[in-house]
């Protein structure tokens, strides 16, 4: 029996209260972190390019090797299905990440590895955006630490899938918070150049030319592509490259991207001020506010206002 | 209501049949592999070193920080508890996996990372072990194949801590069974040297001398500690070092400890035959029987009655 | 006395029938590979972009420093001697490799390393394409397989060359065909990118843009610099960057170029299906149909009539 | 017509004047490099650890994956008849290289790569020690220059293994030469420790501790081998570590072992002198005395000799 | 008391003889090489770049976390003061270095670690250049060796900052001059790929088309950047890319540029001669004569007088 | 005119006043860190392993290749009369650094790179030690952070030698720094493992076992040196290792040692707590009270007595 309040999710074929939603223990994905992920948000409740997640969430299945059972327009249709029904939920100042997951399934008892009992187990969600402890970021600016512990290399795991094996992130990130609880930890690869962080990208801005990671290092996130786009519009130069700490210890701004955030200045990196005196500063402005033009919302005022 | 021939897990504090072990799909360890564990098993239905595995969990816990809520009193005494209510349910020729799971939680929704709603997720589980599937790898050796995929570095996640995060191994895994379903992949370090498999380890002999890798490239199995005690025990020379594919490649006998396996002789290496006419070879023979010694219970023989 | 059917080569200042050119076994090259060599091929006949092969040679020759005694005239002229010569004994359907090796020469005997007897030992040749044994590669497309072993760094020796040091790329193919003898071994870089086979370079399709790696990391093949050169004759985008498994297990389309082959459809890559259904894939027919213009020669046809 | 005073050598079941030995120029050493060999030497006519080489022989061949056709036991006695054959030839001052190569043999015209025409090439040989050439490094010393190049690296070829693969030791040793044409070339591997030269074995000695580089970066060589029993047996400590250039500007003597220098000191690295005032240094003397003794022969005196 | 031909210096606020620019010997650049600099140079008594040699100074500063103390505009004043005074004291036909260096400042006594007594140490200096002993570089060229010591990576300490922390490039210089006392050193990074010397960045020109390393793994200068903008001037193809030894080794042309040499051709190559007959080569010639048009002024004939 | 109170320094052959020993600032040491340095302190005005001390010193000479100008003994015996001269101007609970600083001198103006005016620069100090600001440590424990910045690599820079260059050490330093004022950096190398702080060595100990990193990746202290000797004294193992964040994370104790610490206790790593209750643990305490025997002073007393 469905509470009437009770957001809904899609659970292998049928649309159910998220309560009921639980994974057997024995899901590779709760054992292994064997499974992969996607996730967009909505905007003033419109979806965000969700063609363009679907078509990574199917190339990150391809890496893995797990066959989600449905085809790419079931998959977006039943997003629509999930999304409909719980938008009535929230208010109409919130909005919603909106997300596909994928385990491999349940290792079978008595079988060896890899036999699994039942298939992949697919679930399709929504998560209200985190606006209310996030506001003060689009105030105040980001605090951004670089912990001690380095990206997975490429030869190792591709960092450029959403798997659902977040340890190394998550590793970068206790490191991070153990110093400052508000901190956001972005990681460097092994050979020093600045990678992401939890589902988070970085730009700096230097004499009016903004810089970002190459997609062979990250997770180049749909928010990563909307601003490189977003800059190409506006004219200002952008350059993909390897970043290292005298970019960013020099930088005249810095930002980070991310589906919730969509563009986010930051404050501090490695606990030292950024340069450009106000927080964000003009360019990572120009962008947020073509952001907001972009997806017809304006996503700032939306953050902001949750300080009032 | 209990089916009175299902197995029983620890959960948080009780314990339940399996088949009530549900975990929450926004648990850490579902999205992003966020948790520990630790798993050794029963020799003729008695616990193999379960102190050891516990001391390891627990510091396995202490690298990515959860605390689970309970001691490792409590922890053995509740192992036992689960073990003996499940004994009853298996063959006295039949034995189990008896292991320990963290996760950190369930994420708090409408809250920030890290924000868990109501703290980790503790299971204590039986699985009977995979004695059939395994048996004819005591008769014919095992093949490993070596696929392209390097283990984690040591700066991105210690390979020494046995997390929920195994995408890593996975990915080497679907490597070597794409070429060879039976293969079992053992993979280098980014340096070029041998490290391990999922939850295997590895030993190669030469002259007479057993070499394994060092344990701060591979996860120092119990089963691995276990038989480098046994060398010591028969008097042969046993040296831990960087092993390569020249090593692998010319050894006159290869074999892999784990958990389930203890020891197992290893038939091909990358596609080639291991120089030893006789799979097990003589020294991993000597091993293995010293093995069944020390555990006092024939789990050789066990595996090879399968075959019947 | 020439067999009248016996094909001849250029040996240190003479043309020669083959059987003649014996190399003292104190030779550098067969002793160490201290040798460099370069190989165009024919089609329909004609030699193919023989100036710029003889170029790449020389600088071959200049890296590790070896004076082959003659200057780029000579070494085309005599080129051309050699198959003006060898022409006569294939049917019109078959077609030469053309190529040009150089040793540094017999060690002396009695003198200390570097004190070479006589000096180089030059070789021009030519030798029937393996059209049969390849054809079926067209019809079905090829088997990639990436080993574990790694390209030999540029710290150590520059990819980039053709030297007789073929070793690091021969235990690469011996790794590969011990799993599937029809299999083509593409090897990693120690950074975990993409490079190149055994005179084969790769090249990845994805949403309409071709990938290929960077020279710097592989013997950019003069096939290469066609297909490169032809994409854009094509209007096709072609982007150099690093290559990655992601890339590879999420292609479109794959292809290799080499001489022999000019460009060839792969079917799988590490054990799993390439994307596209039908081997060739569009863009890489596309290619190999302007390859066939380019070279006014149907290469394609000439392989597939082996299969009648 | 062998003409009397031609050595002679083992050529695929034969023995036969040097001059026959002579190899087609497909055969895959001479293309590719695709061989391995091993060599020892005589000390006043007697060989030396024949046994010990020709097992590393066959290791060598394991790993490149080359069936010689005969077995130890025939390798043994072929050598010990080539050189029988061939001592009379030399003075009763000289001695001989004494070594074993085989190649994969002939590429097969017409077929594909891998196809072979007639099997492995397999040679045994002799030459006499470059006793006058080098005889000037036991009275002055040797330089001894650290080139640019490293190593190839273990993830890419065994460095371990003696194959025809010379490239990386010759664009070392050519980087070395043309600095100081006397100079030989040790190279660091990929971390920045010292490796080894062409067949010679590097060892420093600090405050009466002897220390050399572990075997698995390093072709181990039977030499070197034999050095480090020496020091035990006269009760040197000597320790197998990483050594650095630290190491090797601060080393009060340095010296190298190969096959054909024994032990030989060295006077300058990277052009700076060696502390040691006399070279040979103390420790170094001693070991060279104790070789001496070991093998039964004033092999020191027969360098010496040379430059009356 | 000043003597009327002494060179001044600015420090800490004032303008003073060279010669009482005197530093505590527990200032922090003495102890740790704790600071930082920047040169530029007079072309004809004319400061050449000054405000991006400060813009660049001041991003060092930032790295390093130093305050000089005064902002740019000061720096630049000061800077033009001391090179007024001191121009009246050397000939027309000399030139100056003109450089600003700051240290961190003298270590407390008593204080830990970062305790400064007394706050940074801020000194302005001119030197003139050393024309007559680069003289003969212009006439012959210069002589590069690529020693065996690697650039210190990015992860360790920005190779893009003009810190006081040189030992790694001089020991890189010691050996190059070891071999060579007239020899400049260019080293390698740790991935093989060419960086650049003590002061000066590589460039090598090959069929027409300049090449030079990315600005994230040197010092990218102000000449370089120069040289880019002429070469862009003249329409010379210039890429910037990854350079190994193979297009060291094969180049048509190499050069090295600096604040002091402005563009000077390169001869001999790790003991190689440079392809192009005549040093420099015509792609050097022409940026170096574009070089004299830029900065108006024959800075060529001001080195070469010195050789009459 | 010395001030009675002032403490006395050797500098070039003279014992003068510490205000008098001023650098000209075209040393190389302040300019390039182009220097070396060696430290050791007194115990109860009884200076410490000095011999030991100056023979480290004179190995990091040889290594940059600065001749001193005097030898071990006069270095020694110079040490002692600055010692002996600047002794009565402590309280006798008071110690001193002893220590000798040598810079390749001052640039030749006018000459080129490496012509130095006059030679080096040598100077022998003493400089109270930090007592009071750091005896809250042997209270309460230290705060080590692990920054981002990795440790030099060996083949860039021995990070064996004592060097003026610090500036990788400083920006781990800041970055720890900036995270918390009081905590000390200690930095992993290039692969992940933990090496060293300024001047300070790391031990961790686990299950009664004693871990400290290999001496070939950091300087290995002389009270590095010391506590190995103590524990051997004492019977607690102690094993010489590469040491990961895992070891340092779950460790049961951790100390730093160096010259003016000895032996000091860790309370926190990376912000969590070290697991021993007690800060130091009890074998650090047994380690400290044998050193405090050793050296005959109660030099922990020392530091506490501060706190009254």
């Amino acid at each position: 029996m469905k509470n009437s309040n009770e957001r809904v999710a899609y659970f292998n074929g049928k649309i159910v209260p998220e309560s009921e939603v639980m994974i057997p223990f024995r899901d590779r994905s709760f054992k292994y972190g064997d499974g992969v992920f996607d996730m967009t948000r909505t905007f003033g409740h419109k979806i965000f390019k969700l063609e363009e997640h679907i078509d990574r969430f199917y190339d990150s299945l391809s890496y893995v090797k797990i066959n989600p059972g449905i085809n790419k327009n079931e998959m977006i249709d039943q997003t629509m299905n999930v999304l409909n029904a719980n938008l009535p939920l929230i208010d109409k100042n919130d909005d919603y990440w909106v997300g596909q997951r994928v385990s491999r399934g349940v290792d079978f008892v008595g079988g060896d590895m890899w036999d699994t009992d039942g298939g992949p187990n697919l679930i399709i969600e929504c998560m209200p955006l985190p606006l209310k402890p996030r506001a003060k970021l689009y105030k105040d600016g980001m605090d951004v630490i670089i912990p001690s512990v380095r990206r997975i290399p490429t030869e190792s795991l591709s960092p450029r899938v959403k798997t659902h094996n977040y340890l190394n992130l998550i590793m970068g990130d206790l490191e991070a918070k153990a110093q400052n609880p508000d901190a956001w930890a972005i990681l460097l690869d092994n050979r020093g150049f600045i990678t992401e962080g939890i589902g988070s990208n970085f730009f700096s801005v230097k004499n009016g030319t903004i810089y970002t990671p190459s997609e062979q290092f990250v997770l180049g996130g749909i928010s990563r592509e909307t601003t490189i786009e977003l800059a190409k519009k506006l004219d200002i130069p952008l350059i993909v490259k390897d970043i290292d700490l005298y970019d960013a210890l020099t930088a005249d701004e810095i930002f980070l991207t991310s589906t919730s955030l969509c563009i986010c200045g930051v404050r501090t990196i490695q606990g030292r001020e950024v340069n450009s005196k106000k927080i964000p500063g003009p360019i990572t402005k120009a962008l947020m506010d073509a952001y907001v033009d972009y997806v017809e919302y304006d996503w700032i005022g939306q953050y902001l206002r949750q300080l009032d």
